[in-house]
């Protein structure tokens, strides 16, 4: 079991920088379909998605959404932090097969609340931005280091 | 097979209106844990939620950002939207349980470039506001009306 740990209000220094990388697979696409309940063909049918403007499937704008949270939850600030305000400005297509990495930089800090602003910027493999944006949360106060529970498995029945 | 169709930009009227309702259920939280690869305690372990201020698990934040872009794709103006911007501000958290409600309603609209701005608020079953923002769009041109995709089935294993 894989360990879990925070960075308090106290720790993070601006200019602080974290990373998360995903590829985005086939499954993750049916699963982000199943969960959210968008079944727009342009994801989920290759023949209709040929049609389109990109040619081939592209993933939910909002599964970029998703990695910049879990970015947030999982490395910087880190477990206990609270999510309150996010920006998302879509630019690029995301493609199957194409690997997402979240760059987290923390852009101010105000005592009141211990809030931190970070830059969530998402880049795909060839390095070009996908998603530019930026969040605010309320940063843990006490360190925190604990088991990660496991992810679920989860199998997917595409139905089309 | 159920049959979806878009609002075109030039039928979207200002102030018009469309809902979109999902209930949070444990299997929910488990896929957008695996999905977004947020193992977070407070979504996932019982015993740990109870030791948080919030009493018991919670839902990720961003699923509600997945709710609110399934509104988009699928109800207005649906399938061929281009989602462009999204702002999102997270008020209360959402329980499991819970039934949320998407209220989108057409702010803006601007002809070059086809954008619509919707606001896109989320309410809990209490009629309580638990996330607030808006969206940008490129609404569809074309009419469309086509068969609906069926959600992928998915099934999950929890290793907590």
């Amino acid at each position: 079991m894989s360990q879990l740990s925070n960075h308090t209000y106290d720790e993070i220094t601006l200019g602080q920088t974290a990373t998360y990388t995903k590829s985005v697979q086939e499954q993750d696409v049916q699963m982000f379909a199943a969960v959210s309940g968008d079944a727009n063909p342009v994801h989920l049918d290759p023949d209709f998605a040929r049609n389109t403007q990109f040619g081939e499937r592209i993933a939910h704008g909002m599964l970029t959404g998703a990695y910049i949270s879990a970015a947030l939850a999982m490395e910087l600030p880190g477990p206990g932090t609270i999510y309150l305000n996010q920006s998302l400005r879509f630019r690029l297509p995301v493609k199957l097969g194409d690997t997402l990495t979240v760059k987290l930089e923390v852009t101010d800090k105000k005592d009141r609340r211990k809030l931190v602003t970070l830059s969530t910027n998402v880049y795909n493999q060839d390095e070009k931005l996908v998603a530019a944006g930026s969040a605010e949360v309320m940063a843990p106060v006490e360190k925190l280091t604990i088991d990660a529970p496991a992810l679920p498995i989860v199998s997917v029945q595409n139905q089309t």
